[in-house]
């Protein structure tokens, strides 16, 4: 009577929404701040005042019809420029309008690139600990996703593994970096091997294998560079968003980058202007489209999310976790005190720690903290985790 | 290396397009008050006052995190609440909340229907003339379209053929009623007489058959009822958009309704949730949920494409063309003045006058002309149909 795949995707909560919900109904008993729920990405910075004064000076400035009107399908050419110049400002790139699709936010950037690639019996692959929904849109697409376990000295890529695991049938590669929920960037180092594998590879193949970098945390990398993709390598496509830049996540805009080295440009860029169409996703909110081309290139501020990842890290090393050090987003991805990861999060429930299985993300064996909450939840849940290691200990 | 099907899609230029572009050359030859373009359904009343101060005032007085943040898939509980109470006191129907699911608008509200009911071999049936894009949705999800011919004399449903095409396969009969091309609204009567096929047939086949009523013109309708479909027929989705109606093509919001009598409420729910989902369609942009509720029950201002509908009309029939009567939306579809609906729309191109073919929608020997521009634009054109009629008289 329906499509059953759909309903079974619509209704199966994820774990994050049950842990959201257990945290919810457990507020409502011992009270808001008794709750240290570290398991929503959500930001918690607030958006900047210089992007809510863009959208009331656009509303009390411009028509109404160059506001509100359908812009093009890939997105008004002026902002497209503009936004390109900016890129181009900050890594050195050569793009222009034609080079930008704007998309409602990095979910449907990626889904739009993962349509406009996927061809029958083809493989997208990713690295461990990955964004879980990765696989339901390459599945709604017809596609294969392949996972190449960690490497969780680093949370680098695991090369050795990955050689293996890609075939003629790779189309792409997804990369996260800043990752969610590793926390970690990849360095310069991990970018140019993983460039000359794939040269190698295609090469071998006698096909393009592209690189979909899903960037929705570009802006938030501590002390560390996060590097360019496409100026390390040409079949790359970038999926952005400003979602977490500029605390934004319920406005829904961002882009894709098709860079001018790309291979075949034009065939590229139009699957995706008709993968975009199909999903029905062309014309990005045009209030929003005019806004962020008023603040491209205004930095993120990341102050809150530098303190708290220290915070957080410090705290957890001295309760005695084994943690990688946060380079980037707003998570930590420590070591479970014991191998089972849901029992660990089970158990850290009876301090109120709401913490997030890896299993989930791909890495059994660990757990995901967002710590873009307040700072004062921070500091007040860190004697919560020390007595929880203590459990593990005695 | 790419999907062919989307880069196919993706770059294939639409007649509309391609007239668009034309009047475009020629406006920069011949000057912009020389081009009389009826090509483009573009809303050209401005967006209502009151929203653009709804959308100031949420920015100048809420928090960014309530206004910004995201919503829960379906869009903001608040919200829909507000909406369906007012969808609720102009149709006499029971919605809340859970029977409202917030989208990008009408396009992504029918994909996502078309992604939740799709299974093998389903049909979904539409009646010309009817909005193209339909197929490419509708085959996008595996489906098949199938199009029932249309009856010129009224623009109303032709049932000798709709009952001849009607299925087991059939999955759900589109509606597009004020219509986008013809301009007439489906009456009461012709409601009834769908909804009592329908529920035979579906008692015949032993399986329900759901109407998908696309609703982005329900405002738009000229002293005409424009019956609302759920109080008819049980298993109907309704697909609404604030584009035309306050004026907003660009922002992206609109909303499904699954009514509380549908067959397996939650099942139907559940599976429109999941489609969104894979289509990355949650959370509607937040901002607009927002304004669209503080905006709930607002009327559009309807008197611009009134006045225009009524001076086309009358200048066309006038000139000596057939044409059904407008009764809504901001179209209308008369007749060409040869067989030939594009070498009828070339010639009509000499006199600058641009017009779309009826054969796009599914209609031969019409074509149409969408009348949501100046009045004063067609005013002036109104000798040049004159000329063109004469031209085919003598």
């Amino acid at each position: 009577m329906i499509a059953e795949k759909m309903y079974e995707l619509g209704t199966r909560k994820s774990t994050i929404r049950t842990i959201f919900e257990f945290g919810r109904q457990r507020a409502a008993v011992v009270g808001e701040e008794n709750i240290f729920d570290f398991s929503l990405g959500n930001p918690n910075v607030p958006t900047p005042d210089f992007v809510r004064d863009a959208a009331i000076d656009i509303l009390q400035t411009m028509e109404p019809s160059a506001i509100h009107g359908y812009t093009v399908a890939p997105g008004n050419p002026t902002v497209r420029q503009t936004v390109a110049q900016s890129i181009n400002e900050r890594f050195g790139t050569d793009f222009s309008a034609k080079n930008l699709f704007i998309t409602a936010g990095a979910a449907a950037a990626i889904t739009i690139s993962f349509k406009a690639l996927a061809e029958p019996d083809d493989e997208f692959i990713a690295f461990a600990p990955y964004f879980p929904e990765y696989k339901c849109f390459v599945e709604s697409v017809g596609g294969k996703l392949v996972v190449v376990p960690a490497q969780p000295a680093d949370f680098q890529i695991n090369f050795d593994e990955f050689s293996k695991l890609i075939t003629p049938h790779t189309k792409a590669v997804i990369v996260n970096s800043p990752n969610n929920p590793s926390g970690a960037v990849y360095s310069l180092d991990t970018i140019k091997k993983l460039a000359a594998i794939l040269e190698q590879k295609a090469q071998e193949f006698g096909k393009p294998i592209f690189i979909i970098s899903d960037e929705p945390y570009r802006e938030l990398a501590y002390d560390v560079d996060v590097p360019y993709i496409p100026n390390h390598y040409d079949n790359t496509l970038v999926c952005y968003s400003f979602s977490k830049s500029f605390s934004l996540p319920g406005e829904r805009i961002g882009y894709i980058v098709v860079p001018n080295k790309i291979v075949e440009f034009d065939r590229v860029y139009g699957a995706i202007a008709g993968a975009a169409r199909v999903l029905t996703h062309v014309n990005a909110p045009s209030l929003w489209q005019l806004v962020i081309a008023k603040c491209a290139g205004r930095p993120s501020d990341i102050s809150t999310y530098r303190k708290n990842a220290k915070l957080l890290y410090d705290g957890l090393i001295d309760a005695g976790f084994e943690c990688v050090k946060p380079q980037g987003a707003f998570y930590l991805f420590p070591k479970a005190l014991e191998p089972d990861d849901y029992a660990f999060c089970e158990r850290a429930k009876k301090y109120d720690l709401l913490l997030v299985p890896g299993k989930d993300f791909g890495c059994a064996g660990h757990f995901r903290a967002a710590y873009c909450i307040k700072t004062e939840t921070i500091e007040r849940s860190l004697p919560l985790f020390k007595k929880l290691a203590e459990e593990y200990r005695s």
